[in-house]
């Protein structure tokens, strides 16, 4: 992934960063609280309920963001007809994404 | 989940506490490592990538609870032959962490 | 997985049988729809739906049998306190369910 | 999803639908094994095993026709600059396929 990517203007994600970054900060202090719980000694199931509550979040950030890349680079390179290796990748991205 | 919970001293996952607990701290760098990377505009499959990652060590976290619960609590509740109101709490929990 | 297995009758999803096997054949029966629809060439984003349809029934199956599997072999071991393998392997399972 | 959908032509998993069609016969295949293995009281994990291979099957489905999807319906709809209400439906499918 470290392969010449686009430039930066072209990352459509930046009309949603105010909201992702607000998301992932909530998604910080979720991880600061189950710490918390754990060292109170709390019930399990209760903990497992607040680990899910994480993992939901984050995969709407996920989600945000690849609907941002789809919008954004990939629409992009359709477009201009330039080789199509981001189809691939996305299938990729998809992938990694159902696998959590 | 509020209801009269068993003592705190049936809860096993305190042999596995430093361990979870170095765990979510990590998980917790990974939220910060993230909004840096949103902040930097960083290209959106790289940043899904670490979500990702994240996502699996919160998996990881929640399944060694889910052990924990399952050796603790629920082993605790079979020998006793109480109730076995464990055992569908633990099909829900199981179901919730599998939808995530 | 091949290892000396408990008595048939141990088995406690004999009760879920017959619910378990009409679930089963629905997501037969939903394997042939989808075959058809294919050969239809109906639209994408449908024949996902329908899938995705299958998937969820097929989860059910799994989750029904967790339960049974809990509620039989594993509280069985629990309660003759040999050896204690059921949980690791059941672990084991749950992770492969998650990941599908 | 019964909107008017575009031209059959335009659906470019065609060239793959031998090997759809051969994936989703073997998935019926499995439906089938796994209620024999119900019949003959097969110990459950076992049959769990056989429910998660299954399920990894379509899913691998459902990624090859996502596939297909965005290289054909929505690289035209992007390319031809139309309303853009591919995306997010396509965004709904791929939260769909990830929550089974």
């Amino acid at each position: 992934m470290a392969q010449a990517t686009p430039h930066a203007q072209e990352y459509l994600y930046s009309k949603d960063k105010d909201n992702l970054l607000q998301r992932m900060r909530r998604i910080e202090g979720q991880a600061r609280g189950i710490q918390k719980m754990i060292e109170e000694d709390r019930y399990c199931p209760e903990i497992i309920q607040q680990l899910t509550a994480m993992a939901r979040a984050g995969k709407e950030v996920s989600l945000l963001l690849l609907q941002d890349h789809i919008e954004g680079c990939v629409a992009d390179e359709i477009k201009h007809n330039h080789g199509g290796k981001m189809i691939p990748e996305l299938i990729g991205l998809i992938r990694r994404v159902m696998r959590t």
